[in-house]
């Protein structure tokens, strides 16, 4: 996965565990993608200071992914999803049965994941 | 929701974040069902102490899911992914557009709140 998704949806998830401080810097540098010598002049730090929070961030947010997995699992959750969304698109040139079958067959895999 | 599922469930998605000597009593109390004298006696604490670890276990889940709300998410999710289960369960009895736009609703549904 992309370094910037990834960081984007560990901060979705667990961006909130936080501090307000952390959340703003991180924000503004992954999120919102300005370079960290404006966000060490906006926030009246050094670059380097800068720099090392939002490493020490990725770590935390990292961290809480690595012992609740909930990032892995709503991605393949979402994923899952997203292909019962494409077999309904396509519906009208599939057997009835057969679609059915797979529908089923990927839904029942979601709920035993979640 | 019952208190029990829902302590299940937080303990589910955030029980990673207690340390291990808190897991180990709130899982005797809650997912194994022993009494307070029953863990006491085992872990070597007093009966008060058992009552008092757990509450404070459940408060710390709690802030949790006041902070994440995974578990609302994905109590959520899951419940969608059931319906449209239940819908394919009784395909033969339902017109096949309409099952399809239904079943599509919902998955729609899913992908924007996940």
């Amino acid at each position: 996965m992309d370094e910037i998704l990834k960081q984007t949806l560990l901060y979705d998830f667990y961006g909130e565990l936080l501090t307000e401080h952390q959340k703003e810097i991180y924000e503004q540098a992954v999120l919102e993608d300005y370079s960290l010598s404006e966000i060490a002049k906006e926030a009246g730090i050094s670059r380097q200071g800068v720099h090392d929070m939002i490493k020490r961030c990725t770590k935390t947010l990292e961290g809480y992914e690595e012992k609740l997995h909930l990032v892995e699992k709503f991605v393949s959750v979402k994923q899952k999803v997203s292909e019962i969304d494409e077999l309904l698109e396509n519906y009208e040139h599939q057997d009835e049965k057969d679609l059915i079958a797979k529908v089923k067959r990927i839904s029942g895999e979601i709920i035993e994941e979640l």
